[in-house]
This record gives structure tokens, sequence and C-alpha cells, in this order.
């Protein structure tokens, strides 16, 4: 089965936010004075082949402690589900 | 009133990432076979002061569409939910 993992990695509350910064004073220098705060993340869609849900819920969460997240400036997130399979004509 | 909103950006299922690509071999090379295919995307929270959540959503809307998404090869969706209240001690 394939299992599709959305993945949103988010540096923690209390390390800065440069590039978010940067973001926030863009929108007001366009006229968007609302935008109170940005903070910037990253978005990962990961296809995986795994025996269950679990396996595929094991195998995303050690990829994200191991490899995507540094865990020192950052947390994150993600989101499982079962591939739709897709018709071939 | 604060809202946050969570703002995905990815590229239209059509339209080839490369960067994707580079990470999911750089996963294959470490021993992650399992993985299939990776989807790269953007990831942004803003915080919006609106009146109402329809406000907040109609501003994400627009902020989405004429700034940070390319509808070319991107699409987009968010998420709204209202700011927990800060206590100020």
């Amino acid at each position: 089965m394939n299992f599709v993992v959305d993945i949103v990695v988010t540096l923690k509350p209390s390390v800065l936010d440069p590039q978010g910064t940067t973001v926030k004073e863009a929108f007001h220098s366009m006229g968007y004075s609302k935008v109170d705060d940005v903070r910037m993340g990253k978005y990962m869609e990961v296809t995986i082949s795994a025996g269950s849900k679990e396996e595929a819920q094991g195998k995303a969460d050690e990829m994200c402690r191991k490899v995507l997240v540094n865990p020192v400036i950052e947390t994150y997130s993600f989101d499982i589900k079962e591939q739709e399979k897709q018709e071939v004509n």
C-alpha cells in the first residue's frame, strides 16, 4: 500500500525568523497592514510504501527525526493518508 | 481579533519538481528505499487582525492569489483558526 505523508516543519516559537519578518514587511509595503506576523516553514509531501498505516507512520516519524528536522530549532507534524488508487487505462 | 492562517502552497501535479526528486534520491542513498516520491511545497503561518473569521478568510485568499501563489504552476490551501489569547503578566 502507498501512503501520502504531508509533513510540516516549523521553527520553534522562540527562534527568530528573519525570512518571515521580510515577508511581513513586504506585505505591509503592499498595503496589507493587517498582517501582524509571518512565520515561514517547510512543507513536503512524501509517498511511502508500507504494509500498514502504523508502519508508514513509524517510517515517517523516523525520517523526520533523523533527516528532515533540526530538533534544536525546529518542530514538525505530519498527517498520513492512504494514496487513492490510480487507474491505468 | 487575531487569526492564524496556515497556508500551504504546492506545485500542480503536472509540474516537474526537481527539488523533490533530489530529496527522494537523498532518501534512497540513506537507505530509505520505500520512499516512492517527494514533492516540495511552501508553508507559511500568517497572523492577521480582522473583525470576523469571514473577513480574515477573504484577506488570506486575496493575499494568496495576488502575492504568494503563482497560479500558472502552483495551487494553495489554507486553514484559519482564531489565535488563543496570550496572558500578559
